[in-house]
């Protein structure tokens, strides 16, 4: 079971494996086969970063019950695009942008494609999936579905920084049960299976792949549940997924 | 005005510089100075590709009085993303996907970003634009507000091959007042001036670049005018801007 960091240590930028609180940086990319160059570093020497460089990001909306309220459970999986930009490492800030008036958190799995996938069969969409890790889909209610609703979820989602994920990537695990958790300054907040997903990862995977292509660096963010907080600058906001980790970022 | 084209030639893909009907092969990036290497070949014996690689793709809906239809003019640019899986080449076919009942051509002039720029004044949006292009922003009616609409237009607007874009990126022309006309099986059916944009470049890029950063290489749909119209499969549809060129593909 494999478990890979992105990180940067002594001025340059590796991939690395994760065991027993060290990093052992390896030759090539997260998609080559992992050979070590030798070298380690103990993980609290290291600049955690996003652990991949996702060509693409997608989402998913509305996707467990306990985060409907009044909404009626859809039909299809409601996916939307984060863009690269708006990626953030581990530990970076959230900032709150100029005309932003209410950030939520969401914690949610994140799911990494491993091998491109078009108009795949749900066994297919399952194989190309290399390995699941924590994310913040970061949201300004207002922009998305408020008085300031814009005509797509553009800035509601996709401003800078509102996309933190990591610390790490884990192949291997059944990441179709995890305990899911987001702790606002040490309070939970959402708690949560990753089981009652109302579409699961191998569906949202096949669905999207029917229209758009995936490749191997892709992120999808599987949906949030139950509810969610307006968060204030001085807020630490950590999800947590059991076998994965702890994705923590301060709000500014 | 150097005018710049992407292509393969004897299994090889460059960048190189358009002159009176041959390219001349660059050393490096279209970022980088250019400096041929000396090799040239005639227009006619390349395969064109899309002329960058952007690493995120955006789009203005509603950015031209003609379109409008009933729909008020926005206040704000009405900002979405394209998916980079859904890139184009000139003369690649537009594939109708499965389930799209509704695929309309929208002829558009598109903006390619030269300098990262962050929370930019007009006058730094307008020094970060490198040169432009014609694209075509292919969209699922149904998808995008019928009876099949989504949640977000990801499939409406993202599907693979909706975001032909080319042939050349132009430099140094003034991109504020150029004829575009979208022609279907020869037949005019959008003409308007890009003086007509409702926001204009620099202000679209200004106004995104408040929340959103962008970087070399990424590109802006800017707004398609006037009526469109449903295509279907053995139609060839055409993007003719004035001093840029011709974008031309079939439908499949």
């Amino acid at each position: 079971m494999p478990v890979y960091a992105r990180y940067e240590f002594e001025d340059s930028v590796h991939y690395g494996l994760v065991n027993e609180g060290k990093i052992s940086e390896l030759c090539g990319g997260l998609f080559d086969p992992p050979v070590p160059t030798g070298r380690e570093a103990a993980l609290g020497d290291v600049k955690l970063l996003a652990p991949c460089e996702p060509p693409k990001m997608l989402a998913v909306g509305l996707n467990y019950r306990s985060h409907l309220g009044s909404r009626p459970a859809p039909n299809v999986p409601g996916i939307f695009y984060k863009p690269v930009s708006s990626i953030q490492s581990p530990g970076g800030p959230i900032v709150i942008p100029e005309g932003a008036t209410d950030v939520h958190y969401e914690g949610e799995l994140v799911v990494v494609i491993g091998k491109t996938v078009s108009k795949a069969t749900r066994e297919e969409a399952a194989a190309s999936v290399f390995g699941v890790t924590c994310g913040n889909d970061v949201s300004d209610r207002n922009w998305q579905r408020g008085d300031g609703k814009d005509l797509q979820w553009w800035r509601a989602k996709g401003s800078d920084t509102f996309s933190p994920f990591g610390p790490f990537i884990v192949t291997g695990v059944n990441y179709a049960d995890l305990a899911l958790e987001t702790r606002l300054n040490d309070e939970v907040v959402q708690s949560q299976r990753t089981s009652d997903l109302i579409f699961d990862v191998p569906e949202v995977v096949r669905f999207i792949s029917q229209w758009v292509t995936l490749v191997p660096g892709d992120i999808i963010f599987s949906g949030t549940p139950g509810e969610t907080r307006r968060m204030k600058a001085g807020d630490v906001v950590e999800v947590v997924i059991e076998g994965i980790g702890t994705l923590s970022n301060p709000v500014q």
